[in-house]
């Protein structure tokens, strides 16, 4: 019996979703629970998600954040104690009634995000000028009872950082808010391989109890948007509803102003959709748990597997794999493929007699024939073109797939046909945001920072238009 | 208006219990939330908890763990599966009975220990031989409804993580078993400054569903014992309940054999209990969130701040930070000190003139004038002596507040007036041991694996003893 690994996948080109499915099930990065949308994140998964954290939380500490740790449950009277924040969460969330073999006297909602615990902290802890600005940020799990559940995509569970903040003035938590999201499209960019459009929400699609909401969003490879990450603006709203005064230089009481912000597991999703492909997985070295791994040929043979755990050696600063494990090496070429492991290196007894090794790029399948004498130098620098040429890629597959229409007919018509981004001008007002989700299947995905003239008028009721629009369908 | 800290704790000799809860305020270590038992983790203890996550997770991963994540609930018929377990936890879990505005069919009890999911997705992913060991861990919070709380050492909330490995043998699992312990016991030692009494639990003390449970148990400044981590060793019990086999080698079905493992931020407590004093926490320079602090004198003289920024990068590579707010020098020493930082560096015009500093330390307020030539490698070695005293200190304080006793009256006596361990043989009956805690007021801690022996005979019946307990007081 031929020692195969069985890991066809759907072609992503047949049944996009399946692929998905296919994916994270076979690169072994989540499992199901007993628990309906709840998933089991393993080994493999994690580390990718442990990577994130470490960069994520590295740049944010660069930016004055301090962590820190809220309770997981939220008093009804508290998640109650701001109109917009509640009527947006309440119907999503869990409930916790019992505790210690007792029916609570007041139901206790596990968190689906933690403002109103920041407030009611920020709201004991802050007094003085002196006290501010807060910059406090946590990373945690939340819940959301959500109807259909799709791994890391939308999940009922799932890990994410939530930041929060509150500042002295409007003009330095607006500040924060962008800072924020530069800080994750600059995340996504350079770790991620993912080119990031940013700009801003329309008051349909912003966060409950904001002001405004910024966000940042990218194309998968079916064309799809994904919202990757948000930076809201709250004003002084959720000062008033909770309290939250200082004493300004001047003696003068004043309410704080604040922002929140977060990014999760889904930005997995991304990192899947945006650069797989139909043998699995394909992760940008930044990213990759294992950046190389080293499959030894004919390992029995002699020198092959010292000559594999030098060359490990060697790249020993690296994230690398020697796999001398005892399946054959097309198992495990098939294995690494579906984890997505950047670059391959072959090595067996015709290689060390001809001095050479042969090097397999993940990303574009190229394979090259390079001197063991000069294997270091060529895979570290292997590694940093792979990563700058997963970015372009993308850039380029969303930038072909980005149109521009100047009336509901084009806009159907390329709604109906080319999967992608559509940018298109709008009035500002919600009818029209509402007739284009229904008569054209697009919502709005942000207005963004880089506005561009298309036409003078709205796509939708031909009147004169405010501003140029990313819509799309989504996820 | 002097600028003075008001930081006056209560002394630790007057009210042990008072002094801890000020420390754990004052230190801003911890907010109480609204919810009774749940506590907030402000920035500084979080950042303890960080440096604790950061190290023991790294001693974790040379060991082969793998880190995952496993949903925050359990469904009501997971955790009745193994009879033990479900009857030691269920009548302190937190019940989940609604979700997205509907009635649950089923309870979802909030994780207070997550044996059954991790035993859930081995009966799933483990079939072969190859399969294992699986050595998994997870980093998150548990819900356990203890009806009196204190921070840190009982919450209703907290934050661990719990190991759970499943393995092919007994042996393997017995030997995963004992490898955590000495983990945790060595990060304890050589992280904390704390020393442990490692041992196995009575069967009365042991965790539900164990066969056998192993703890490292530290004493307290007050002379009470807090049981700092703990490591199970399951047997195939949970195996059977859950139905975990695996194919050997020679195509038999076996069942598995199982370890759990688990520190909280209860360790925390630990440290300030330990090290602390009547100025506040003492932290042990490696886990110390700031591990120098460079207190200007006369900032506003020529040159001051210059030097004391020159120190600052002479030091880059340690956790340095310098002070140069606007409160004077006798309101940073008192904050600093509250904050357990390990060494203080003063710097005058004066000092400059003289080209020395004023190095204190924090554990024993010991001051020394340093010339400013030297002061970078003094500072160094200094952080090292620190370490290694604060060490020694403790295992000092442990050893005098060590006593044995070879019968009921001697032990009545030194549990009433002499705090700390008492030595004492057992012969290994229920009886006895609940007879000690009646009549004495003590509870066995462990059974070392360092034995003595004491005297031939149970310290409470007098018939032949079977081994030697650390028995005491307790949190």
């Amino acid at each position: 019996m031929a020692d195969l690994k069985n890991d066809a996948i759907t072609s992503m080109d047949e049944d996009f979703a399946q692929w998905y499915t296919d994916i994270v099930k076979k690169a072994e990065l989540i499992e199901y629970s007993g628990i309906k949308g709840c998933m089991i994140i393993r080994p493999f998964g994690y580390a990718i998600w442990e990577a994130i954290q470490k960069e994520l939380d590295r740049r944010f500490k660069e930016t004055g954040v301090e962590n820190v740790y809220m309770p997981m449950f939220i008093p009804e009277s508290l998640l109650n104690k701001e109109k917009d924040h509640v009527e947006g969460f309440a119907p999503e969330v869990a409930w916790v009634t019992m505790g210690g073999g007792e029916t609570l006297q007041e139901r206790l909602c596990v968190r689906p995000t933690s403002e109103t615990l920041f407030c009611d902290l920020y709201s004991k802890i802050v007094g003085s000028y002196r006290d501010l600005p807060k910059v406090y940020n946590q990373w945690c799990s939340v819940v959301r009872w959500e109807k259909t559940t799709r791994p890391f995509l939308r999940s009922m569970e799932f890990l994410w950082q939530e930041g929060h903040t509150a500042h002295a003035t409007e003009e330095e938590a607006q500040e924060r808010t962008i800072q924020m999201l530069n800080v994750y499209a600059d995340f996504a960019e350079e770790f991620l391989a993912i080119p990031m459009i940013k700009g801003r929400k329309t008051d349909k699609e912003k966060f409950a109890g904001a002001n405004a909401t910024y966000t940042m969003e990218a194309l998968m490879h079916d064309g799809k948007a994904l919202q990757s990450g948000t930076s809201h603006n709250f004003g002084d709203g959720f000062a008033h509803a909770f309290d939250i005064k200082y004493t300004d230089k001047n003696n003068k009481l004043q309410y704080v102003h604040q922002t929140s912000w977060g990014v999760s597991t889904r930005i997995i999703g991304a990192i899947i959709m945006v650069h797989g492909d139909n043998n699995g997985l394909v992760l940008p070295p930044m990213v990759a748990p294992t950046q190389v791994v080293i499959v030894p040929i004919r390992q029995q043979a002699e020198g092959v597997l010292e000559t594999a755990a030098k060359i490990k050696t060697s790249l020993s600063d690296l994230r690398v794999k020697l796999d001398d494990s005892d399946r054959s090496p097309g198992w495990k070429f098939a294995e690494h493929e579906m984890h997505g492991v950047p670059v391959r290196i072959e090595i067996g007894p015709k290689d060390i007699q001809e001095n050479h090794a042969v090097v397999a790029r993940r990303d574009t399948g190229e394979k090259t024939v390079v001197s063991l004498d000069e294997l270091e130098n060529y895979v570290r620098e292997l590694l940093k073109t792979i990563q700058k040429d997963m970015l372009e890629r993308a850039r380029k597959h969303r930038d072909a797939h980005t149109y521009e229409a100047t009336n509901l007919e084009e806009m159907t018509e390329i709604a109906a046909n080319k999967p992608g981004f559509i940018k298109a001008m709008w009035c500002g007002e919600r009818e029209c945001e509402d007739a284009l989700k229904e008569k054209v299947g697009v919502t709005s995905r942000c207005m963004p920072f880089e506005q561009e003239k298309i036409s003078e008028n709205c796509v939708c009721c031909g009147k004169k238009a405010k501003s140029m629009v990313y819509w799309g369908k989504a996820y």
